[in-house]
């Protein structure tokens, strides 16, 4: 039995479902899905400033699963966690939160895409996400295989009565980075868009990877495998120390 | 009349006392400084998961300096940010709240570095920091002349009892640099060092470079300049949504 | 039903048993596991020279399996496959022919290391190996958080009678590693090394990652998803052509 | 009282005056600025010859200033030097022959526009200079985040009657950079171009980083905080020794 | 007296005859030219795949000539080698192989073209052959220097009826990477362009680098050299095992 | 006949004379060699300081011997240039110079190293060499190959009565470029050292690439294929303008 957290950093519960329910089809049997979104934060993230708010929702979350009686959360470990959205916001200090694997969904999906292309194309909704999402590809050494485009559309219009529009969008960047940039595969660049990859992959003909189902499976991969975050250096349990104010409760313990 | 504000994203008086003192000890006679530390958050900041949290804080504090009505604070605006942590912590985010320039200790004292010697090394108190200073550096483009080197103490320690076993500590992971890593200078890699510059350069006899007074003298020539944050793109102003619960008074309005 | 393959293109029918009956410990109920290795070709796979040929045995290895009504095998399609040496011989040129995905143990591994440590060594037996691991971890981005360290012992010193001094010197030059390198992890820098994993974990209290492992499963997760690869590209299928020869029967078919 | 000298290593007294009022302009009031050129030389920089001969003329100047009884120049010590060409003609040699600080307008303006935009460019009058300006960059470390264009015109040109011309190419490449390459500020790739940034700026409305704003405003800085060049290493001063015909007078001394 | 051997990789005698008449053309008076392809293999290099198959063909033909009593050849020593392809197919391979230096096509012309030109372009014939060469010139460490554009030819379409459609296929992408890549050179990416290189010259007014060309001369200058490949390293002799099967007889013996 | 010209930029006579004869030693039989030095400059280059003056020293050689009829030097065509430095001073402005290729010892001997041996070291006489060299080889695309140590001598001490002292020191710092770095050839990093090459390798039993023979022969190369610099870019020829004063004579005409 292995045990998968998903959690969405963002308080979009509509996204919460999406991905949790992309998950769950996608799992093994014995595979066990928690899908979950902090209790305070930005309602989506698109940038910089919303990605600093949402990585302490996240952490905030990860301790409540971490450490279950302060919670009254289920009370049975985490195994793996993945970090539900594209910016893989907060994923380095998630690591030094627990001893399972932690990844991002822009992570597995570069990871993922390395295999089936030799050059690819991350298509993400705004213009705003281009910059983190490039300095992303180069800390993940992808800089050489992949480019970063937008699709000029706000990430919640994936959801809702703009979705055919925001679709479409994203379905022409896509084309330009095949046509111009050499690309051979599209990989999706936001979370909300898990539901839309077997439509473009079939409209493209080429490969479409989802970041929610590439992190899904591959933490699930490790998990079964044992793999557990080194405690040895840069993700090794936070010094403890006290924090004040609304944080007081996050500081790290022994 | 420039004003530079330097806020320091942990929760002690003492560093902020201090990075205060010494910015005010070397800007030019016609600037301010306000020296502040945000509400709530980390005692300090070693690692990852610190970072996170300090990251809120110091938005927080930006936030009231650039809507003092609000805060009922100083209505001054500010004409430059340092923020006086050596992980740059939050400045992605912090460019994208103000026009004012902003940098953090790291980037300014490479930068500095650079110009005084062709390769150095930056010493920083605990081992947990290492990596996420290469990070940084490389994020900076200086990899190939900067190592980064633990001196394996806390970064409290340079204040109090145990400061000069830090000092010690310190100067002999420096000596190690510039005898084995070619460095040519040293930077210190810690807000807390600001006051052991001139000791350190003494016994050393090559340049030492404080974040401190690299940022605020950096960021005080550009507040004079009149450079602005460019919001043509990364560090655009965060798109209008509702943040939730705790930190619902942190959404980003038009 | 998910249908794995598992070439060892060397001729080791040992390390082929042994790769292949770690592969079926670890793959999910459903999963089918086809163990291989070629007809033709070296003993084991040590520096450049061995790799050219063992390429072509991997290629014609899966071509029976691509083309099952020429040879005679399991008409079911394969839906990953893993090259399992740590040289990732031929990887490139397998992926031109099949739509299935293709990983070896070198690329697994690294992407699984990355997410559990920051900075990580692969140990491999021998010294004429490290170039090309080197090349190998550039090729896949990872230069900058993975050093490459040989122990000093033959490949096949891991089965048979000098098992234990190889493993011994194994050891070693992981801890020195840890010790020197900075490194948080150990990755296995040969198929052979898969039964001891464990008991290098046990000993060293850092993640070992065993290539055989990690590929496998990444394949599966992948296989699992439906992932293809792209074929509009590097990767496309060879253009027909007449091959003479001993190896006419390779030439690629419409 | 900090005393800048600001060199200018072409022949062009217009260019001196140029940069030197502007360096004038933007001083603390306690502070000297000197701008001189050299007694011999080319009269613009454009291209690898030209820099050649200009980096002599620079670093005979400084000694003129090194060593003011040989020359009977003012005996006040100068705390930094600004090289006031885009090139950084002869920097490295300029480090050598100093304990003052010295940079170039190329490494100020480029750290200036790292703090401000996540991406820009660089726009130089002519295209012979486009590869030399990209090796600087590389140098500096900030290729993967500037691009480098040419307006296509000659550097002499934005002085005289050629000057509206000149900066309406100059403005045309910018403009281009802005919707093509993604930058979010303008850097001036020539010292030239000094007085045109704030028309630039209020056209285009992002920011526009002139070269000899931002070195002076730097090194004043550095000059201030009594940061000296590192004698450690590769700036150390040059061994004693003899050189012949014209150039007799510049052999190192003790 | 220099002896050289060229080896095609491929099985186009006509490949053969016509880089070995190129060869012969160029050496000096005193160098013996042998030109030679392998009895097995691929018509021609189109990709990865026919690469795999091409090298093993170019190390049994080298086999040959290292001991030439085994295969009646001509007892004289060879003292360079050149790998007839520009993929620089199974050149490292080859290296272990033998003393002599031994460099493929690519490599050669890339530093020829690096000595004559500051930013150049590689043009190949099929799109599929595009991301192998990038690969081969990132490992060279040419990419910052270097595009690689299609001209949408078959390899073999140079000889025979379509040549004069090949021709001006290569040379509008030629005239392309001239306009708009900045390239001030022009590489041509196969070995059987050889012959066209005079007539793009002509009709470029740029430098045009023909890989055989450059490859002979830099061997012929090694050989007369002496300069041997380092058995040291990665290159050194592989270690002595079986092969088995079609490969037994190419089995690395003391 | 092909004629190349060996310019050693610095005032020693014995220098120019020692590669002189070591260049007609390995030219071919119809290859004419020039040595030369400039008529002014350091008596030889051991920084960046040095190296300024010596390309002002080379470009006035090279004018001389490109417009004959002004120095009434021999009329013949200059068909290659060798700058006979390891610092490769003055090369990109020596290529705006001329049509004929031109190449610096550096480079060539990095480009043989590297047919040789897949990691090498360079071993330079100073320290202060260090940096720049680790310039050189950044701007060559060979840091991941190449390291760059001092053996401690000054360049001078290769001749004379202190020979056997800085052979010694030389030999020393090769070894331990083996035995730590992994270097599987060693480049001897100063136009001085060509005379030891034979004698060190033989003592070392690994490769010694002397840069004087590597950029003799392969500018003799590319003299013999007719290959000229680009003047389509970066080494176009330089813009014609006046130059002042003791460089008057320097001026770039049509």
């Amino acid at each position: 039995m292995t045990r998968i957290a998903v959690i969405n950093p963002n308080m979009s519960t509509g996204f919460t479902d999406k991905v949790g329910a992309q998950a769950r089809r996608i799992v093994a049997s014995g595979t066990d899905v928690i899908a979950l979104n902090p209790q305070f934060g930005p309602a989506s993230i698109e940038g910089y400033y919303d990605e600093a708010f949402a990585s302490v929702g996240l952490l905030a979350t990860m301790r409540g699963l971490e450490n279950p009686t302060d919670k009254a959360l289920d009370p049975k470990p985490v195994d793996g966690y993945v970090v539900a959205c594209f910016d893989d916001t907060g994923v380095d200090a998630a690591r030094c939160l627990t001893k399972a694997p932690v990844v991002g969904l822009c992570e597995a999906a570069l990871r993922f895409a390395a295999i089936v292309a030799s050059r690819f194309a991350i298509v993400t909704p705004m213009a705003v996400s281009v910059r983190p999402l490039e300095h992303l590809v180069a800390k993940y050494g992808a800089s050489s295989q992949c480019v970063v485009r937008a699709a000029g559309v706000r990430t919640l219009d994936f959801e809702g009565e703009n979705a055919d529009m925001a679709y479409l969008a994203l379905k022409t960047a896509a084309e330009n980075c095949l046509a111009k940039d050499g690309a051979e595969a599209i990989v999706l660049g936001c979370a909300g868009m898990t539901d839309i990859a077997d439509r473009l992959h079939a409209e493209l003909g080429v490969p479409v990877i989802d970041g929610v189902s590439a992190a899904v499976k591959m933490i699930e991969a490790m998990g079964m495998l044992g793999l557990a975050t080194s405690k040895a250096g840069a993700y090794a349990s936070p010094p403890v120390k006290s924090y004040d104010g609304i944080f007081a409760e996050f500081a790290p313990v022994a």
